[in-house]
């Protein structure tokens, strides 16, 4: 099935997309940016520097650390890291919504002149 | 100003995006593959390959070789070719007609946060 994916360019800053947002949500669920890494098969490093970039694109912390507790060293999203990926999935729906006939029409003819 | 960019996945066959269509406009106006290339700044092979992943994601031709006459060599869309070039920028334009209020309300959130 055709689906869309998109990116939200915040010019002259940088780009958001699925695997950043992605990112966000596995750091929410599992309380922690390493965790969250292991969890997508990406290294700490990597991890880290998306949202590192994050942070400049948005001007603003989208994770803050925790420190101290019985794991130590966890972290969360800030309220503004919430609200983006809560924004990003509300825009992601949106956009899926509009084009959804139109994807379906070009998969039936990508698929019709395959067997054609 | 926030914008939206696009990618199409055709699964399991790939994805076309803004810089895939752009080579096949690029094409359809220069006429060559080469041409394409040398506009928007990137090697012959790495248009050439371009070209041939989308030909397999949909699983026909999207450009045509054109031999002899004055020039030889040139190359122009096949009608599937232009076919996907106008689905895309429709669904393109109605995705970010679909997000527009909302990628605004973000862009707002975004630079207000960074100001603030």
């Amino acid at each position: 099935m055709a689906s869309l994916s998109i990116r939200i360019d915040l010019s002259p800053e940088g780009r958001i997309g699925p695997g950043k947002i992605e990112l966000l949500e596995t750091i929410a669920r599992e309380g922690s940016i390493s965790a969250a890494g292991r969890a997508m098969d990406m290294s700490y490093r990597r991890a880290w520097d998306l949202v590192d970039e994050m942070a400049r694109i948005c001007g603003q912390p989208v994770v803050a650390s925790q420190t101290g507790g019985k794991h130590g060293g966890g972290a969360r999203l800030t309220a503004f890291g919430e609200e983006l990926v809560a924004r990003y999935r509300a825009i992601e729906r949106s956009a899926e919504k509009a084009v959804r006939a139109q994807l379906r029409a070009l998969e039936t003819e990508t698929r019709a002149r395959r067997a054609g």
